[in-house]
């Protein structure tokens, strides 16, 4: 079984009615009922005001893809939070990034960017290319699907090169946009998809839903191996004796971490 | 004329006699020295304990190349300075990553990952191999060149794929690195280049100071252009009106950056 | 001074009037004059139909960057030329790669892929957006420029992930394509660029002016550095003597480069 | 079952005693042996001087991964094979090139670029070193293992940046050596891995024989879906109707390849 934690800000659905009418649960059980047809996933859902963000160690540590939905409240993400996610993504726990999640804690960190964009809340049509008809991520699509609304996000989108660029959005009012990007962080694949504005049913749709559960398998973890110094730096293991039989010449200061 | 800052740490050459008699004015001013020759550029210098680590805005604005060197106290680099350093290095500024420097904060923001290596400090010989002889930051090279102490430092080398790999090193107890790498972030360029203990004579050496110059040339700003946006979110420019004539659709909650 | 070839194919101007309406002495003499403005490049021309297309070893010797145009010819373009081409690109040689030589011999051998696209020959608008407005081939530009008529380049477009994309289009039609593409093989710069088919006065434009003189620029070939190795394999060069006094265990074959 | 063709020169084995002492049946069917030992795996072995060098259309077809061998008859390699086996990893099919392979048609029209390298023929030892022990082609090795005689491969190594680089190698005479790398063209993963000379016996060692195996499991084609036009333009296809209504502009001369 793949472990899968949905990871949904939940206060748009909250705090305002109209988003409440098109997730009455939240757009994370949302995304948990279409995923629920793989019956090769276990799927969690975690929400920012749970205690701890409803992440802990222990929920991360067997879990093989994270789903990221926040937007309003980045700022309220603990920094432990981010912490716990960022290594876990460098041991190579899969992350998928879902739109106004590029300005989230821990996408701007795996960046290392400021993940800036252009954008209009205007109900606008998006219309989305696939750029790579012969990846897993793009299975069962034409050559391109339409949303009838969604809010528009347009270049510069200020990211490092991805290694692949698998969507490209047109908008109503003009714009394009780079909406499916896949990268690799430590062994961590992490894939950012656009669409997903709150005020409409874009999770509701049949394309969105197949490219979110070919992500899925696309990005999960499945290497056994971890490098143990990714925890925490031990510094005896990361401090290995010489291989060849030298002797040690001038002084030494020692390594700070050593202290 | 070409301004470039070095920052350095400074530390361990106030604080250590032995490094202080191979540095007596701090890595820095050695650095200085051999880059003065160069007439096309305008060289400055800035160390952590001075007011706000010696970096400011005013400092950074016409800065094409800062190099950092920092090893033992990381930590006390203010957020404030490495905030403005990410800027410009994302506007373009080139940086020039030395040595420890690979676990200092701008470095680690920078690539996203943790950064880590293994080490020994044992003043061992290090051969340092150029594996793209044709690349301008290795113009002057032998196929290799040889220091006779160096503290090693080993692979795994925790950071994201590089642009390309200039450098790898052997050490004499039987190590191999990746110790030359290009990066890519916003329009700047990183150069990370491993060679420079401090209780080594490292920076005196003909081969590495050949490197640094050219390196300077290499990774320097040269575009004139710079996005706006990327200093602080104007709302303004960053929601365009649509190009099309079309008609809001839906209702919308407002982003929260225009709050 | 920068010693700058345009190669065109000039076949369409020759047989076909409306395309001779447009570009009288043929693309490759539209881009010369446009680019002529710039008195630090020293501007050569060459076409398919030359002895040799054009291009002999001599003439590349020196040039710091090659202008590409073809499309209904690519076959004819001898092996021997795109041979020398190829060399010259890997030892540092600027190539930019204009609309329809995606499907030619020499961008195709440099990419390892098919380059194969999506088209429609209908005179639609194409609108470009930048990627990334800091960059140097995008001074002096708007966030997005029109074309009025163009041909259609669609997704996908079948090359390796580049090493930054710096346009995006759309078409009239619904199409977006990623039509500015920046990668490195060896020691070049290539930089691919969509507008320009035959039948519209895209050259003519001031944004492609001002895109084109930037990518030249941008391309260049600096380095003064070259890897002998890359014209013939020189046996001796490439089988040094070991540098740690070892001796030879096992048996040999001999290399089949030796014989 | 994933179906693995082992594809071997078996020149050497033939012609040379000592070689045939290592490899009585060849270096394909060493491979095979202990790939065997896998029985998610259906595994075939193919050779340069079997009728079409052993290679099909329709034996590649359902083919998940293609390994390749060879070292002094690359040029014997029909350009027909090479065709049919670029086409497949462009699909999707993955493909493990070893050692003397680097200098191999179907590597080169991969890569691109000359891949040249130095070498010597020297028996000496080789230090493998793993740059990331996370990745599933790393699983289960220690952080170094060691061939008592190889053929030394040293820097440059003229190929593209890889997507990733998975081991570097130290040989006694004193060389390094980028010696596993990843790359991608099309949807078909490409692990290119050093070690291998024919007159050692490498592919007898068990950490060799790991790195193989799990090589096998990361590389090997997952997508169900292809993209039709890989194979043979067809014209339709390629040239959609526009989806916007819009009226022709301007004149058109026809695509060359709708001839």
């Amino acid at each position: 079984m793949i472990k899968v934690i949905i990871w949904n800000e939940f206060v748009h659905e909250v705090e305002n009615n109209e988003v409440k009418s098109i997730y009455p649960d939240g757009i994370h059980n949302c995304i948990k009922d279409f995923l629920s047809n793989d019956k090769s996933l276990t799927i969690e859902t975690a929400t920012l005001r749970e205690k701890e963000n409803g992440i802990s160690e222990e929920r991360l540590k067997d879990c093989k893809v994270l789903i990221w939905w926040g937007h309003k409240a980045h700022d309220e993400v603990l920094d432990s939070t981010v912490n716990l996610i960022h290594r876990r993504v460098l041991e190579g726990m899969g992350l998928i990034v879902l739109h106004s999640g590029h300005h989230s804690k821990i996408f701007k960190r795996l960046m290392g960017t400021n993940c800036n964009l252009t954008w209009r809340e205007y109900g606008e049509k998006e219309r989305i290319w696939i750029c790579n008809p012969g990846h897993p991520i793009c299975e069962g699509l034409d050559p391109y699907f339409e949303l009838e609304m969604e809010e528009m996000y347009g270049e510069p989108f200020q990211v490092p090169s991805p290694y692949e660029t698998l969507f490209t959005s047109w908008f109503e009012g003009g714009e394009t946009f780079r909406s499916g990007l896949l990268y690799k962080r430590g062994n961590g694949n992490i894939f950012y998809f656009r669409p997903g504005h709150e005020v409409h049913p874009t999770y509701h749709d049949k394309n969105i839903q197949k490219v979110i559960l070919n992500a899925v398998h696309f990005v999960k973890e499945t290497s056994k191996n971890i490098w143990q110094d990714i925890h925490s730096p031990t510094p005896k293991s990361n401090r290995p004796d010489p291989i060849e039989n030298i002797t040690k010449k001038g002084f030494s200061v020692g390594h700070p971490t050593e202290k």
